[in-house]
């Protein structure tokens, strides 16, 4: 309610009439992304991420991240998966890196991609998917970097 | 914890080397977004995300969202926002649809966009921004729709 | 036929079965993307560029890239387009910069996007777009610089 | 010429101020997509496709594509791969269909990817890669299917 309340407040000061003003929103990006226990067993959506646990600084090493790979998804042009975000956080950071933004073209790529990384620190890879029908899913998982 | 000893115990009973098995996690692609709050009265990496406050269904209507509207953001090759997102989900739905994603060249474009949608019932509009430094940073607004 | 020729030479003299060797082609991307002319007087597919014709160097412009200002394109998750990269060619270079790749998100989105540009001398500006049925399509537009 | 000349004519006829009208070019897209004859023989741009040179109809079979695999590309903040798009063009059509477009973070990820594809027809694979500094490389191969 906090942010709502401040920007309510701000925009009355500013002499903004409250129909022209965006409603300001307390929801959070993090909310509308659905975990993987969703499908626990039976993963249509999650991203499955496979990846050494344990490697070498900066030396590159493959993570394939695939959608569907315990139950398929469907890959028509009315229901895909449209691309995969990879992230890695750094063990101790607060802000996360952009490993690459995978777009898959409905119907001609199946949504598995492999790509060399290199990483300098221990680190937390994070996944994230889009289906055009049933929004955000993600994953995660750690590696340890020596 | 659960998550990650569902994975290895599925991994012990496939004969799966621990070594070799992906070390799963139980952390959350939300947790690493950062609040607006973070920078409250501040904001230089928050997107702000202009639209109104009610819109007609399937009308088209303009949102903006723009990165370093109160504090400007640094736009150098070393440090800028590479990309804004857009989602959009509806009232009653647990998920939700991209509207866009809106990558921005260094130094040569300014991380502001003004694009056209349009909607079909009350929705929570998402802004997801990226930079290159700093992380994710994610804001919201909310449409009623008529 | 010089790139193929080459190529299979340098397979041979690798040892590479000529069934495992990627057939070399000497097609250029630029062959596939369809002219403005095309659809003369009567544009769906064309990228339209609003541009000013002359602007200061360094100072911030805004450009306006819009699918289907003459003639509407379809918006349906079975046809749509899909996105349009703005890129800046500075004379008398041959290198091209990204200005800003814009996804848009089939049904609710309008493929028409506003983003702030800065340029630092004389340039063409190119639009690409893709039509997840039509293929890719190609407009271009020049700006003065003082 | 024609294409300018057309645009300045409608603009003329709809009232439109030379100034404020953006000016027509009739440069194309293709023409600042460099081949890859210019690095034959220590490609260092070039996109390199690795594909199997006959495949079956409807059947998964993976595409590799590198940037810098003969001569390593830097990759750097300053100076790297952002973006390699692949593209099919079946035989006798005059459209491409996306496979899939691919981001990659500097520093963090190496520009190549492995992704499943499946064609239903003879075509041409078509590369297209970003440098930040040298602009568009394209390259392509070409798959019978069967």
């Amino acid at each position: 309610m906090k942010r709502r309340e401040a920007l309510l407040g701000s925009a009355l000061l500013a002499g903004v009439a409250a129909g022209d003003a965006h409603a300001a929103s307390d929801k959070r990006f993090g909310d509308v992304v659905i975990p993987p226990e969703r499908e626990m067993g039976k993963e249509k959506h999650v991203p499955d991420i496979t990846a050494p646990s344990s490697v070498k600084a900066g030396q590159p090493f493959e993570i394939t991240v695939e959608v569907g790979k315990t139950v398929p998804h469907p890959n028509t042009v009315e229901h895909h998966i449209k691309w995969i975000q990879l992230y890695a956080q750094y063990e101790g950071s607060q802000y996360v890196i952009e490993l690459g933004t995978f777009n898959f073209g409905a119907t001609v790529a199946h949504p598995k991609v492999t790509v060399p990384v290199m990483l300098q620190n221990n680190a937390t890879i994070y996944a994230l998917e889009h289906c055009n029908i049933h929004g955000l899913w993600d994953n995660s998982v750690e590696i340890r970097v020596s």
